[in-house]
């Protein structure tokens, strides 16, 4: 059979590279996979592609039409997930670090359109913030707004995870509104070109919002400019290669780094041999020194027990290692696979030398053995002990990128801050302890070094998703080593692919520009009630204005009697003058929502099933007794609960009989889309 | 009178710069204002000092403690203002420049202390978005959470604004909780040195937050870390020259980047002369070159026309500048003084031969003219103007840091959109139009290129701050050539000098982390009612348990009648079961708020002035006839409206007969601290 040459897609096409070809092994049994290269290929128009088609067709889009895709392409995934598990095996990847990389890029899609329906609106531009008023009448206000960057996404992506890291990078680039030109690690490029060729074929892909490049990215750095990202995951000193690039630094180009860091576990003071939280940490230092077989960047590379409990952390991990099976990742009994090629074996073998000759000692495993079928790039999981982390600096700095971790003592709290700080920055840390006063000592001294921390211990270790796992919905990254850059964590990873920009303008000028009701800015009033339309029928600004109604000092009694809330205030005209904010009884502040709701509710069924929330709500000036209120009900804006539940966001103000604003708030409706 | 030589502040002491010492001249006349050096600091010491000493008195207090220091710094400037102004008419600066530099930065001082006591807790920790449910019974959860970096804030800071350029720094960067070294330009340092000086006297400083060098920074850059930060302001050379330094490219040092940019303002096509916008526009142009001498990196350096307006925009302006007066800015009679030094106006004139050299004409000004004092840096302001601006590529890349700009014309909207992204970023643009759709099509169109943006026009004229201020509250900063970064913003700016992380835990664990009340973390539930506590008595997680009390049907009728409120699914069982969402009918949303207030108030005078709003309310599970409710009220946070206005935020949590939650709500009061 001749060996399949990988393609790059180019300008929306497939295209073959020319010139020297790279071979890609098995990591199973050293047999040739795929051949590659990106030779030939005009990467300063690729560029100007992405940025001359693909950009101007994803901004066109709304953020809900760009979410729909983004779920359109994790479906498509699903469906042909199989043909996918076949070539994952080639990599090493047992079925369930297959199922992290093609099921989880497939979830993290899916939770990245979610996001887009429920918490963005379905307009160009997202807004930041509140108003931030400037001038004394309203007429100069401030609102920052995001809009997506014009230029486009380079993503660089790690061996490892080559379906999930290539997804958790497009949804937020997508979502935005930017087109990427991906670069896979050659190692595993033919699992990725593979993922690529389902989405192009979904057909789902605006033209030029995707491009892959299986091979060296050539002189494409040199065309890079302010409006581009570069978003890399890998190594520390690629990482130091790419952002040092003379236009990287010249032009601004944002940088997003995520590099392999020096990962820590803690056992807390209070978690003694026999305690579940001991049992856990045990539990899942093995886990991630064995899943993917411990190829992962956010693995625990250091171990960390009080001095008094590391033999009993050592001998109970050992204990279990031993019954972890190394072998085919297609056989079900396999508990660990092979590392991604010999070439990496040779580099984690070198790497495990450097911890030893800086002190720390093998406690389990033999580095030198090759379990696992011939050829293939198997490994035994080593376990290594160091004594006095103070005086090996290598157990902090060195990482042996495979199932390796060592083990270490901290005397107290303290002395476990610093230790794990000495990381020196990392994208992952757990804590295993029942204290919640360990826990906020801990947290609080080390944060600043870590960009995720799971605090583990009896009551959520079951429900736990893992000290190793990145969630779409969290931040993954980390600060120093970790490469001090950011990805996912829900809406906040698209941010990372847009521009946030203070505007200062009117209500009017703003409202426009953003494409939401901005209060002071327009309204549009209707006739036809607005409750009779279905979402699709509403738009930004429609308003229905109510009849006024007078609220009296019988309203207020009763109001009182009928709900229990005496409130002086409400209640005791003297004492309600003697406080510094009210000159007399005032309505309550519910009786006010309740009769407000009574002003704009119109009653009969219809395309607007219920009231399930109210936000921001501001009680601005009092209203006493014979006071009048009218309200303005307008259309805000317009996101998704489901796809066949709407949620309508109107703006709510309530005045008094002098055009006073006696309260506002955003009123959210469950609405028939 | 012996020139006086400006001192370094240290270690928390005053010291001599050895060595070599530079001159430093007034910008009025030439004469010696002072000299000044940094020879033989020990630079990495003072870093260590920073993050020894400085960083944990920092982060001890809580974000109230230091607003409170921050605003005692404004005060302590503010009363000694005028000694601050007599060092800044020897920088070139009228009073006017000067109040933006001084009184400017005490209000942006004033600003942060603000926001610090409104908008964050009284506490160490600051939460980012809302919990992230990460498993079914909620024991796992997710929050983000920012915490102080433990390393150094090195300011570096340009000489055009040598106090507010300073204290818009450290204002976030105290606030956050970040000692500071502050680095002035030598040329204005004389000044700087007078505000720390200012400062340091007031005995507000926390040991170690601040120190001073009046000179070069020798190897303190070889000593930076991850957690450090560096904020610089001044030229694209200089930032390019140090954002490159191998240790913050190898650390990942946060590298925040202000650099002077080609900031556009825009007449509108609609803005034709004898609009409103027209002379908006002019004056606003002349303004940006004049104030300052135009050594503002936000001043209007293209000034873009509507090619059949330009001729007219060429005559508002020249005439306008003809009435300016340049000279003495100690004269009142002075509407521009002069600039910084006679090296900075020899630059200014070799970057205006480059402009005319590319093709650009001047139109308005002398550049060889040296009015004012003999020996002072006055220059007259100077207009080019450049008819095709496309084939002029300086007039987008070449920089005259003084009194200059260029007007030029644009065909059509996607042409303006074209030229004012041609400046490859800057920190702010204004557009002068009266249209919403001009404004939505150029702000969307040029927003990812800009940081600020300003729409102007006969409403907002009269109150707008002006095209080249940056305000506290909004960002301040830009992509590309502006540098890539963001300062300000509220707490935003903030958020810049500490570590956003990801934490996954209970919620006991995240309360006891966060010193916040997260809802299914613990309560302690208190005999004595809430209400009758003031603020400083109140503690996170005082629980108030109410009664139960039954909601009937005849409630519900009464309270619909009573209102006005009859939707069909509180009044027709048979309507409310056709809906998707109910069984029958059910309670108002604002009946169960109603009956919680009745349930929760004590009716008494006391500390809890009133009820002002109220967040985040979300109905959960629908209340039926005969179903029960109680109320549990927790203590959440805390904040201040003012020094004698508390804010307390109550976690409403509304449950029924089967302790399923109906309803949960922030309920806002206003207390007696």
């Amino acid at each position: 059979m001749k060996t399949p040459q990988l393609l790059n897609f180019a300008f929306d096409k497939w295209v073959q590279g020319e010139g020297n070809l790279a071979d890609i092994a098995s990591a199973i049994d050293g047999s040739l996979v795929a051949r590659t290269g990106s030779g030939g290929l005009d990467f300063g128009g690729m560029l100007r592609h992405a940025r001359e088609v693909g950009g101007p067709a994803l901004r066109k889009l709304t953020f809900h039409e760009r979410a729909r895709i983004i779920k359109g392409l994790g479906l498509a995934i699903m469906a042909r997930k199989e043909e996918l598990y076949d070539l994952s095996y080639q990599t090493g990847a047992t079925r369930k670090d297959g199922w992290i990389d093609i099921e989880g890029g497939a979830g993290t899609l899916f939770s990245f359109s979610s996001k887009g329906r429920r918490e963005l609106p379905d307009a160009h531009v997202l807004l930041d913030g509140a108003v931030e008023p400037l001038s004394k009448s309203g007429s100069f206000i401030g609102q920052h707004i995001y809009t997506p960057l014009q230029g486009a996404a380079v993503h660089i992506n790690a061996f490892n995870f080559p379906v999930w890291g290539m997804l958790e990078k497009l949804a937020p680039t997508f979502l935005a509104g930017m087109p990427a030109i991906v670069k896979p690690a050659s190692s595993t490029a033919y699992l990725c070109e593979a993922a690529v060729r389902v989405m192009v074929e979904s057909g789902l892909l605006p033209p030029g919002s995707l491009q892959l490049i299986v091979g060296g990215v050539g002189d494409l750095f040199d065309h890079l400019t302010g409006q581009d990202v570069v978003s890399f995951t890998g190594s520390a000193s690629t990482a130091l290669k790419l952002r040092s690039h003379p236009v990287v630094q010249r032009e601004s180009v944002k940088f997003v780094a995520e590099q392999d860091s020096l990962n820590a576990s803690l056992l807390g003071p209070d978690a003694a041999p026999g305690t579940p939280e001991f049992d856990l940490f045990v539990k899942e230092v093995v886990n991630e020194m064995t899943a993917k077989a411990g190829q992962k960047c956010t693995a625990i590379r250091r171990a960390m027990a009080p001095v008094e409990y590391l033999d009993a952390v050592e001998a109970a991990i050992r204990d279990r290692l031993a019954a972890t099976k190394v072998g085919d990742p297609r056989d079900k009994e396999s508990r660990m696979g092979a590392l991604v090629s010999t070439s990496q074996r040779d580099d984690v073998r070198a790497q495990i030398g450097k911890l030893t000759a800086a002190g720390a000692r093998i406690v389990a495993g033999n580095p030198d053995a090759s379990p696992g079928i011939a050829g293939g790039a198997f490994m035994e999981p080593i376990l290594l002990r160091s004594d006095d982390p103070w005086s090996n600096s290598a157990v902090h700095d060195v990482e042996a990128f495979g199932p390796v971790s060592t083990v270490m003592p901290y005397r107290d709290m303290a002395d476990a801050i610093a230790l794990a700080n000495r990381g020196m920055g990392s994208l992952a840390l757990s804590l295993f302890t029942y204290s919640p006063e360990a826990a906020r000592e801990f947290i609080q001294g080390a944060a600043a070094y870590h960009g995720r921390m799971l605090v583990l211990n009896r009551d959520n270790g079951a429900e736990s998703t893992g000290h190793g796992s990145p969630l779409p919905v969290l931040v993954h990254g980390g600060p120093g080593r970790a490469g001090g850059s950011e990805e996912m964590g829900g809406v906040r990873g698209v941010k990372h692919y847009m521009q946030r920009t203070a505007i200062q303008s009117t209500p009017a000028m703003i409202a426009a520009i953003s494409e939401q009701y901005i209060p002071g800015g327009p309204k549009h009033e209707i006739l036809q009630h607005p409750f009779r339309r279905r979402m699709s029928e509403l738009t930004i600004g429609d308003t229905l204005k109510t009849k006024s109604r007078t609220v009296t000092l019988e309203d207020i009694e009763h109001f009182a009697h009928f709900t229990g809330d005496t409130f002086y205030a409400h209640m005791d005209d003297e004492a309600a003058k003697a406080s510094p904010i009210f000159e007399g009884r005032v309505a309550h502040g519910y009786l006010i929502l309740s009769f407000a709701a009574g002003l704009f509710v119109d009653p009969d069924p219809g395309p607007v099933l219920a009231n399930t929330g109210l936000e921001n709500l501001r009680f601005l000036t009092p209203l006493y007794p014979d006071d009048s209120m009218r309200v303005e009900l307008t259309v805000r804006s317009k996101s998704l609960k489901s796809e066949d539940t709407g949620v309508v966001r109107w703006a709510v103000e309530i005045f008094n009989q002098n055009d006073e604003l006696v309260a506002t708030y955003d009123l959210l409706t469950e609405n028939v889309p």
